[in-house]
């Protein structure tokens, strides 16, 4: 069976820079998964002593504490420095620009929408930086208190929908006296997407490698499973079966955020020796 | 024939502010046409001699000086100030709003777009209360120079329609850091032309009364043969002719934003006595 990637596809920036740092700090302890990713979270425990800790008053007290892509509400950051805990904070530079926005906008008296969804850790985490009215929203028929008056400052979770983004925007527009839009979502969800768009087109069946947890997997899911109707999302080699495959003769492949390549490489090689 | 006006037609607070200014100050001299209806500047002009000059240099230095609806450069009213003439300012506080945005945001270092046509005296009166970076643009296709880390600050033309600012809106938000949105869209042109719609869609002939150099009436018009074909302008009574009105029963009328009143009223009393 022949097979293709998706020209974007797998680990974005931010996570790869935090398994750089729980690499680099042998032994720590990350507050919750560090990423979405069992597997990768095993290597790292199995070859690193990294473990997880979800209970932040649990973290023994000598171990040095990591910080995950998605951020920790700034209470919680401010008790362990408070504790003077040795802290490695992974959090994805991209989640910590809007923690940042919210806290400045607060300081301006802008009132401020958050387009995300309100159980997400990044979202709580982003959340917790605003000192003055906010809402978090995932639809603009969910927005209240604002008038023809009203100053507005706008971000949205990372990994959300630009278009969605955007009929928020509308909506503010033309209800408010002023929106302040920070486009906070993250280009690499984008390219992730709009790859497995292309490649979904070209192709008989279609592979996304992914944690059944990861909204960005599932979303890669619902593109390709809209330009390929064979379209199946696993979380190893071992999800394959082999009847997916009967009478196809070109595989694509992408993946999740929060894969690691190496998972990525054992199911291509796995795809590559069936027989079509 | 049976008559029927839209719900919002005609003169906007800013233009009846501005005439009751006018008429205010008997004698003064508008630098160019207070509004765009040349009827209604004749009658200022013989009730309360109100003079019309186009150059500023050429104003009688013991005359009041008014300024009109749609503003002037701000290196030209500095100059009337420098020069202590007495200066009545009835630019419109919706054009107003943003002269003083676009000060405010060069003042806080944003590149500036304004969504306008270049040669609209209102939009020559804002630009030059832009100190930092600026460009008018009238479709995302003219915009230039602005990328990921651009802080954008957007205002529109009073007169523009929103739909057409949002598409820019949208193009900056997918393009730039931060977008900071200011509708200055003046909802008096919005109910005149929703109101025009709703009215053309129940009537047999539409009326628009309004000046010929009047972009609003143009849209006015534009609106009302959407959903009446028999849709006429007409600058006055005396423009109407018989035949459009042949087998019709109602007649909507219409009026731009610099319509008086009393125009109104003698086109549809001509209408009235017409036999359908």
């Amino acid at each position: 069976m022949k097979t293709k990637r998706a020209k974007n596809y797998g680990f974005c920036f931010g996570v790869k820079r935090a398994i750089q740092l729980a690499e680099q700090n042998r032994n720590a302890i990350t507050i919750g998964p560090l990423i979405h990713n069992q597997k990768e979270i095993d290597r790292l425990k199995f070859n690193f002593g990294v473990n997880v800790e979800s209970d932040i008053t649990k973290i023994n007290k000598d171990s040095k504490v990591i910080i995950r892509t998605h951020g920790i509400p700034k209470n919680d950051l401010q008790a362990l420095n408070d504790a003077n805990r040795d802290v490695v904070d992974a959090t994805c530079p991209y989640v910590k620009k809007p923690q940042q926005i919210c806290e400045q906008m607060s300081n301006e008296g802008y009132e401020i929408v958050i387009f995300g969804d309100k159980e997400h850790p990044e979202i709580k985490g982003v959340a917790s930086y605003c000192t003055s009215n906010y809402q978090i929203i995932l639809d603009k028929a969910d927005i209240t208190g604002l008038n023809s008056h009203s100053k507005v400052a706008i971000i949205s979770q990372t990994t959300k929908n630009v278009r969605a983004f955007l009929e928020i925007v509308h909506f503010l527009v033309e209800h408010c006296y002023e929106v302040r839009v920070f486009n906070t979502i993250c280009n690499a969800t984008f390219d992730n997407q709009e790859s497995a768009e292309i490649l979904a087109k070209e192709v008989d069946i279609m592979i996304v490698v992914g944690g059944k947890q990861s909204s960005n997997t599932k979303q890669l899911l619902n593109i390709s499973s809209k330009f390929c109707k064979d379209s199946y999302c696993i979380e190893d080699e071992n999800e394959l079966q082999d009847e997916w495959f009967k009478g196809k003769s070109l595989c694509g492949i992408t993946a999740g955020a929060s894969t690691p390549d190496w998972i990525i490489d054992k199911v291509e090689q796995k795809i590559r020796n069936l027989q079509p």
